[in-house]
């Protein structure tokens, strides 16, 4: 049975209605940048967007803290200090001219479930604490997960040095300007141990239309994607002349093309057979500086990004890939020159948050579907530190990165209820 | 029966070879730019090829004259000299870093049939003259048979406005810095009339392996293709995050890569129907400003060359590559926007002087295959006007516009032998 009835908690959670649309109005006002809003990591728009957060915590009492990343921190004392505890976060940088939502709701939901909480008399077994997370999206420093990894300690080599691509400044002085540590991130110190945390919850606005599809307000997530890619691969073939013919032709960019449309026939095998994956070539290009209307391209770049939610699977595309590579070569003349290779591993959610996750929304009459995340999520970071992850998708037309992102405070609204009982049947 | 005996012809050509030889490596020297030559159009390169062969007709006793373009004739003249007048030509310029044979071994095999002719104590019935062309390659200027169009008066509208691409100066500038006479071009006055034309020949090396793969010198051009092109095609589809799933996606370069490959597939059709034909997708990019390793891409920019011998051919690739813009649009959901469409018209070969030429190579016991020419030629300027056009191409191996093209002196006295034997049978 459930300690807390459906209905005092949804009725808990629409009492915060006018909070939450308050806070996100003030959000969008702090990060006004027409068309959308922006929240530029360690700056302007970001510093804002934490002021206004900090500011909202505050008024319902929780403590406030912040990390050598200048993560904000905003911890409901539980019953037990000591104990592990459940950080429910996510980010509020956004990217330029975006959406007000991406990042953002899953902090201010994060509040509102504390909130719904308190108003329900509940005083949690241990710390819940609310993380306002730094420069998330990795378009700015393209660096991933730069808050959170900073927070656990796992930032990679070098990420301090790196630039901001608009400001040209590090991520260090970054830092030291929004008043945070960098030499303490440098030594690699950790403020968040993740053996001390019991979970991580995250909320986010749903970056793909299936929700919209499916006519339902929240997702359950059974996974964060894992991936390989090759960010800059080269074609090498031959430069000729435009009446060469066709027998004679090392053509790259044709090469290019097979490559592209074996990808997507890949792509359309595997969900034929209902595996989840998703392959993307970004970067797709003949060399401005050096292709012609009456020249057989000689050369062609390409980026590569294949995700799945099963290692095993991903191993298997990885092999599916080089096959293809060889017989375009056999067939065409042409050498592909993979360049780097990334890969990051499967995020795991958790198989207990995550059953847990499903049976609230069931018990609370929310409709929801299963769904693995179509991006990256801070999720990804706590859970490659084996922090068990659990994470909330919501309705959103028109994508994410984007001005017309487009979420409900009704779904918005239903997403949080899912969280807070989950809190409430946990961590109570 | 012939006029003259083949033995006696072949023996008159290769008792120019030392004149070849020396021609040749004097051109070498003149455009030497290392790797390869460069002889840039109304620049000092050109300048000094033209000074070369201009030394070389005089002591020939040649009749030298120049055009408002600046062009080079060289004439023998003939008994009739009121009689429509013969022209052997090619250019004298050439790509950066060329070859020293693409162009020039037209006009020095000019040179020497007008040589071997007179060796063999023939006086022909009209003119012939040998015309050093300028500024055939249309990378410099991008304007296409500068030279031929200008000496027909029929120059586009605004060519002499265009600005060399490496020194910014305009077509009338460097036109009128080698000392022709850019407002008789402006003005459309034309040197040359078609109607005073008997027939315009020119030999020049294949810019294919076909020679090189079929073991044989020469080819006799069984025309010069006209063309269709979109120069500055793009696809319109939407830009998304990397994680949207398949279905939803409106790719643009996955639709450019799905374009790419039916047209390839078009081209392998008509090869196996035995239909010449080419087809080429030189530019093929997405826009390094705005594209990424995970967004999909949502705009695609390409260029199509296609060309072919039959009006009728280009007619129903034309067709085709309608209906594969529209089956991508719709299974796609993305948008073509053609852009500028340009069309040149197929350049026909004179029955009469192909078959005449054919027989000729047969008659010197010339091993030689009929070659729709691969790439465009002055020749097809002097066609557009309705003159009697013939060409020969000599097997050269690696291809032109690089300094690796590799022409035999043998392959090249061959070619010219064919070449004198029609004028021969039939100027003389």
């Amino acid at each position: 049975m459930a300690k807390v009835e459906a209905a005092a908690i949804q009725a808990a959670v629409e009492a915060q209605r006018g909070f939450a649309s308050d806070l996100f109005d003030r959000l969008r006002r702090d990060g006004l940048d027409e068309p959308g809003v922006t929240r530029d990591p360690y700056g302007p728009g970001e510093q804002r967007a934490h002021a206004t957060v900090a500011d909202a915590a505050q008024s319902l009492g929780l403590e406030i803290e912040r990390d050598p990343g200048v993560n904000l921190y905003m911890t409901r004392a539980g019953r037990d200090r000591a104990a592990k505890r459940v950080v429910i976060g996510s980010h509020l940088d956004s990217v330029p001219h975006g959406g007000n939502f991406d990042g953002a709701a899953g902090v201010v939901s994060g509040l509102i479930a504390l909130s719904a909480l308190n108003q329900l008399g509940l005083k949690p077994a241990c710390d819940i604490t609310v993380m306002g997370i730094r420069a998330e999206e990795s378009i700015w420093f393209q660096v991933s997960y730069v808050g959170s990894r900073g927070a656990l300690g796992t930032l990679p080599d070098g990420a301090l040095d790196v630039r901001r691509i608009d400001t040209g400044r590090t991520l260090a002085d970054h830092i030291a300007a929004c008043g945070g540590d960098p030499a303490s991130l440098r030594a690699g110190r950790r403020f968040l141990n993740p053996h001390d945390l019991r979970a991580y919850l995250e909320l986010h606005i749903e970056q793909a239309p299936s929700l919209v599809e499916s006519g339902k307000p929240v997702a359950i997530c059974t996974g964060i994607p894992g991936n390989f890619r090759y960010p800059d691969a080269r074609i090498e073939g031959s430069h000729d002349h435009v009446g060469l013919p066709r027998r004679f032709r090392r053509d790259a960019a044709m090469a290019g093309a097979e490559f592209a449309m074996a990808i997507d026939r890949l792509w359309e095998e595997y969900e034929a057979r209902g595996i989840p994956m998703a392959a993307t070539i970004g970067r797709f290009y003949t060399d401005p500086a050096m292709h012609g209307l009456t020249i057989v391209p000689g050369s062609f770049h390409f980026s590569l990004d294949v995700r799945a939610y099963d290692e095993a699977v991903l191993a298997d595309l990885d092999q599916a890939v080089d096959q293809i590579i060889e017989g375009i070569e056999q067939s065409r003349g042409v050498l592909f020159h993979r360049g780097t290779k990334a890969r990051a591993a499967v995020g795991p959610v958790d198989p207990t948050i995550r059953t847990a996750l499903t049976e609230g929304a069931k018990a609370l009459g929310i409709p929801a579907i299963d769904l693995g995340s179509p991006a990256s999520h801070d999720a990804a970071a706590f859970a490659a530190c084996g922090v068990p992850v659990g994470m909330i998708f919501v309705r959103n037309a028109n994508g994410s990165h984007n001005p017309r992102e487009a979420m409900t405070l009704d779904d918005f609204l239903a997403g949080t209820a899912v969280l807070s009982r989950w809190l409430s049947e946990t961590v109570v």
